[in-house]
């Protein structure tokens, strides 16, 4: 999407390749909103220590990242020994996979690449196939989230006002985003609305990245606190809800998202407020049976016990002007401790519809359109 | 409430008059929770800052500030020529009536002073008489508080978690608080319970004030982010919920409060979980006929944008020891705006009921019980 920089607009995607230098370049999601950098990693194990240290986040775009790794790993290969190239390459995939132990999509990213190399007969065939592969996984990615906006957009009208809830926006992903896709197609289309973005504490990805992904766009929004989204729909102020989703359970139609998504949901069925979950087909779990199965990650305290953020105390400034950076305050009392869950289940019965690249369906609609969505078995 | 300072353990009021000097004593609560200072103002204009600028803030301690700072006026006053003295009276009077313009409490306080003033025939005489008089309305404070938690404590039984969002303890009042005053209750009667505290963004008084009450009292509590609440109640982790009120509307049973505190309500409803408010018969509204025409305050939007807390980023402290202070830090990407309502109004049939000093009543019966509630009309 579109990004200002020293007041040039150019657009960018989250995570690209540069076949010339063999490195993926991402955008150093650390910095942001503050400030916007391209990164570029030299080797694959750069590339998997920026997953690690989440200088790239969110489902696709650490999918994406893996198979431009591999792909990375790969050219890096010097000789035409088949199988000393299909040893390198296992320590690759090895490498690039435990970066985030828990999460799945570099290992199902990783798993199309290496169908796709199979094919190839030499090295140098297998390492062509094996950036092509990646190249198709990334566009995948951005032509899912272009069909959930085309799915979406015809929720949104004019003059609407839009919660949405974390960031499951284009920084997530290759481009685009799975909740703000249906936003960015309907300003394509001249469509006027307004974005209300809860905060999202602990860790305020919604006032960080989905504000400035917004801003970038000149989409009109503001911030909210997580407290008042309740307010604002008792006094007629939200037309609409989309949130994106880590985990959608396709037997029940449960979504498991980030910690608050479920009080939005409940506030939005007391106020018969439609209440949408955009998600790409690789986040649904055809296993799983309920949803209250789902490991609910508890996160460090400190999360909850402060903020980062930038210093701006003029006076602070002034006298170390090394000190107006990024800095952690403790807020809460110092001899307090907290309960940090990451993430909520929501239950089908609150959910108006899931936007998929396929379509828009009932939660309990998922398992009948099993085999449109994906699901092999 | 108990507070411990330098390992000594001690008793202390928001609010108290020191006579030899008179002086009225407060909490310096813009310290809290890092650091616990008692701060004496030297003259009814000093009192009238402190209100202005928050040292005190919370009905029932600005309402006993304002008294005492009338009776410090009027103590003050060297002479014995009676229209002097009411002249002086009538300029400290005003100067505390407007530190906090939009609050009702230090009217409500002063009046009760000036009545029991009104019958000393000398200036000597009135001059103490306000003083007595200022006492009984803190010592007022305190036994309608005790009521609430006399009352209140039934609702707690052995092994409960608590929610309570904001700060409606004793900081807010005297002494022991609203919401607070049945957990000092029970605690008091050996029960064992859990309590978890909202943060209550965008001000986090739940992380900042009521954790440090509820941390100096050695009652065992957590804080969590405003978006974890609704998590618990599914996962059956909250028996019971206790806020306290700004405003009651005694003709409907609304209650305004903080923002959230109505997201909170929906939630409880939803898990039938008891959710009361506890509230002093000052708050009580006895002339709006609809919530919907309480005025709910637009606050500043950097208490969004950022957050107010102490350095601790240990760098950072190194290069300055000086930063290792309080400072406020943007949190939110600096080209977005926030909206920031301060307060909600939660519906009568989300209230399982109300505690007032005169027992616990249905929101809707408030009416009816209006003489045994202090309605005067």
């Amino acid at each position: 999407m579109n990004v200002t920089v020293r007041g040039r607009t150019q657009r960018f995607r989250t995570v690209t390749f540069d076949r010339a230098r063999n490195s993926v370049l991402l955008i150093e999601q650390r910095l942001l909103p503050h400030e916007f950098k391209i990164v570029a990693t030299r080797n694959f194990r750069e590339t998997a220590r920026a997953i690690t240290d989440m200088v790239v986040r969110g489902a696709g775009a650490i999918g994406a990242t893996a198979a431009y790794g591999l792909a990375q790993g790969a050219l890096a290969f010097r000789g035409s020994d088949l199988n000393e190239f299909i040893a390198h390459l296992e320590t690759v995939y090895k490498t690039l996979g435990t970066a985030r132990p828990t999460a799945v999509d570099p290992l199902n990213a990783m798993h199309q690449v290496l169908f796709a190399i199979a094919k190839g007969k030499t090295v140098a065939e297998r390492q062509s196939l094996a950036l092509a592969a990646a190249e198709e996984f990334a566009n995948e990615d951005v032509r899912h989230c272009e069909a959930i906006g085309k799915h979406g957009v015809k929720l949104i009208r004019n003059g609407m006002k839009i919660l949405t809830h974390c960031n499951a926006g284009w920084l997530a992903f290759v481009d685009i985003g799975t909740a703000t896709a249906p936003m960015y197609a309907a300003q394509g289309q001249g469509k006027q609305f307004h974005v209300f973005c809860d905060e999202t504490r602990p860790r305020s990805q919604g006032a960080t990245l989905t504000a400035w992904e917004l801003a970038q766009q000149k989409i009109s929004h503001q911030i909210i606190a997580d407290n008042a989204a309740g307010h604002l729909m008792q006094r007629g102020e939200i037309d609409l809800v989309i949130v994106g989703s880590d985990r959608t359970l396709g037997r029940t139609g449960e979504v498991t998202n980030k910690i608050g998504t479920y009080t939005k949901a409940v506030l939005a069925a007391r106020h018969k407020i439609p209440f949408y979950v955009a998600i790409p087909l690789s986040t649904i779990d055809w296993n799983l049976k309920r949803g209250f199965d789902i490991p609910i990650e508890d996160r460090h305290e400190s999360e909850v016990l402060g903020a980062w953020g930038t210093i701006s105390d003029p006076q602070s400034a002034i006298r170390n002007p090394q000190s107006a950076r990024r800095a952690y305050v403790r807020v809460a009392n110092p001899t307090s401790g907290a309960r940090n869950p990451g993430f909520d289940v929501t239950p089908p019965d609150l959910i108006t519809g899931i936007i998929t690249p396929a379509g828009i369906f009932k939660p309990k609609e998922l398992w009948r359109q099993r085999h449109k969505l994906g699901f092999q078995g």
